[in-house]
């Protein structure tokens, strides 16, 4: 018999990358016993080095909890051995794809009382313990998937872990979870690669036209091709459905463009991206588009973003986002400043009174 | 007979929205006498208080070039009444589809011996002539069209007229430029579109789950569908290619993805990703990821970023590109610092030693 609520004294930690080690870092900020392991010494090293915790000994107790931080491969290796090691341990991991990770984890004997999937929905371009942040999860969604017939103390013990490292927990089926990150991450990923993907037999003049749009539209092509071939992989029911879906609307358009006899094909599809584009949360739960937008010339030297930025400082004005476009080859770039819609004219004024170059 | 060298004393630019202000301003800059019309009154009133230029007078003696500025449909409507009033004038517009423009202004009768096409690779998120910056097009490619059969000269004069503006003219063909333009820009935009669309009918708990990538993915998917239905129709044939070869990489990651017949097909698409996205140009004609990235958590307060750069300028340190990853819900921003290699360590180290809150 379980009771209803399990403390969360010790947790260690297999697999000690940039999640794990931020996991470690977050548990350690209120005094949560960390033990750490990688098959890494250097990783492992790294980690201890960012504060997330230390190696365990002989006479550590049990752990409470334990995570899998490790490659969505090597989840259920993990867990088997730590289930069989530890008997009263909560398992739970965070890899990218939950259902097939529940599968086999069950496969593999994991007892279903014990374990609860977890997917913190936080990452950096960077990868490493080095890339480590205590603060990595705060106010992201952690998405908490207990296997059928969990332990209901369990869950909640897993939730709070998900609150002590800063993160909001939210409940959500295997399934669920799979078809939500098809959408909006794994799809993303594959159009990102197709469309970087036209380019390597493209002409150096199709190259040379290639703009900010683009390069927005790709950046994340550049991600580890091995790594997210294994991840699309386990997922790849719910990334199918959603890929098929996307290569459907493709040939509407495609038709629609070519017979002429959908005129309204082409405005649909369109329409339907600025509806979908407008239900994304933009930052502090906003949406995206609330900030007014003012451009500034500066010239691309030291000191140069410095002054702007005291400036509006001193105007007490709160910068919201900024973005640099850059122009090739000169020693310039236009500085887009969101601001409060409220503070725009203002800002507009001060920065103008001052010498600045402001566009609009 | 044309001499094998012309002026450009005077200019008309019909049509005064973000392009067509942004050249009136680039070419008054060297004194050339422009000259603006727009049906929009109050549109025509701000160009000109944007110092793009004056309205025709009945004195003014004929252009030597007329450039249309208008949206794509109306392109043809400008240049054939263009032809008719000024018999010796270069005509040209900025249509970002070249090929149907060219075949409508020939059947219209627009005289191949005088149309050169261009189209100037800049624009910004904003339009109208407020928008209007005299250095929109420095150091951007202006492709150059000429019809068949166009006076050497005339080609010669618009490739003059982008260098006045800034740019680096770029000849090609017509079915060139909107091959690439498909790929570059087009493309782009219908992926964008279909992938926002997929939030529409979405839970919100997929909604809740989506974060930075998705918004980068998807941020061009909020432009106006009408224009981009317009445009889309216009190079129908290009379009139609490359999202017809988009979809068949689509499909043919689903059947790797679905028989496992085919393990590396999935890897082959994530390659072909990688290396097609080392070929786009970064700043300064570099590569993207050439600089290193630093990682800085301030507090989302005014002034906060002003000290981060200040202390960047004063170690002498210039900020290649800034990003700021904003944290749902939290009054603090990660900003991620791009710099050269070479001055990435001690910009760490005197950032921290200035009491920086540096992550990487």
């Amino acid at each position: 018999m379980t009771p209803s609520t399990l403390a969360i004294h010790g947790v260690h930690v297999a697999g000690t990358g940039l999640i794990g080690t931020s996991i470690g870092m977050a548990l350690g900020r209120i005094g949560v016993e960390v033990t750490l392991a990688d098959r890494d010494e250097r990783v492992l090293a790294e980690a201890i080095g960012m504060g997330a915790g230390r190696p365990r000994t002989d006479d550590d107790r049990h752990p409470d909890v334990v995570i899998a931080a490790t490659p969505p491969g090597r989840v259920v290796e993990v867990l088997s051995r730590a289930a069989q090691l530890w008997p009263d341990a909560t398992l739970t991991h965070v890899a990218s794809v939950q259902s097939q990770t529940q599968i086999d984890a069950l496969d593999a004997g994991v007892p279903a009382s014990r374990l609860v999937g977890g997917h913190p929905m936080a990452g950096r371009e960077v990868s490493g313990p080095r890339g480590g942040r205590a603060d990595l999860f705060d106010d992201r969604a952690w998405v908490v998937c207990p296997a059928p017939g969990c332990d209901l103390a369990r869950v909640d013990q897993v939730r709070e872990l998900a609150r002590i490292c800063g993160s909001r927990p939210l409940d959500m089926s295997v399934d669920d979870h799979d078809a939500a990150v098809a959408v909006v991450s794994h799809a993303p990923q594959v159009l990102a690669s197709v469309l970087a993907g036209r380019l390597v037999d493209a002409s150096d003049d199709v190259v040379a036209l290639a703009g900010q749009g683009f390069r927005d539209m790709t950046r994340i092509a550049g991600s580890n091709p091995d790594l997210w071939a294994e991840i699309l992989r386990w997922n790849a029911p719910s990334v199918g459905a959603v890929i098929t879906g996307v290569a459907d609307d493709l040939r509407q358009l495609v038709d629609a463009l070519d017979a002429s006899a959908d005129p309204e094909g082409v405005n649909d599809l369109l329409v339907r991206g600025v509806l979908g584009q407008s239900r994304i949360p933009g930052k502090h739960g906003g949406r995206d588009g609330v900030y007014e937008v003012i451009s500034v010339m500066v010239k691309d030297e030291p000191g140069q973003l410095a002054s702007l930025f005291v400036a509006a400082g001193d105007l007490g004005v709160n910068l919201e986002d900024v973005r640099i476009e850059h122009v090739l080859g000169r020693p310039s770039g236009l500085i887009d400043l969101s601001v409060a819609p409220q503070v725009a004219d203002s800002l507009r004024a001060g920065l103008t009174r001052q010498g600045f170059d402001v566009r609009s």
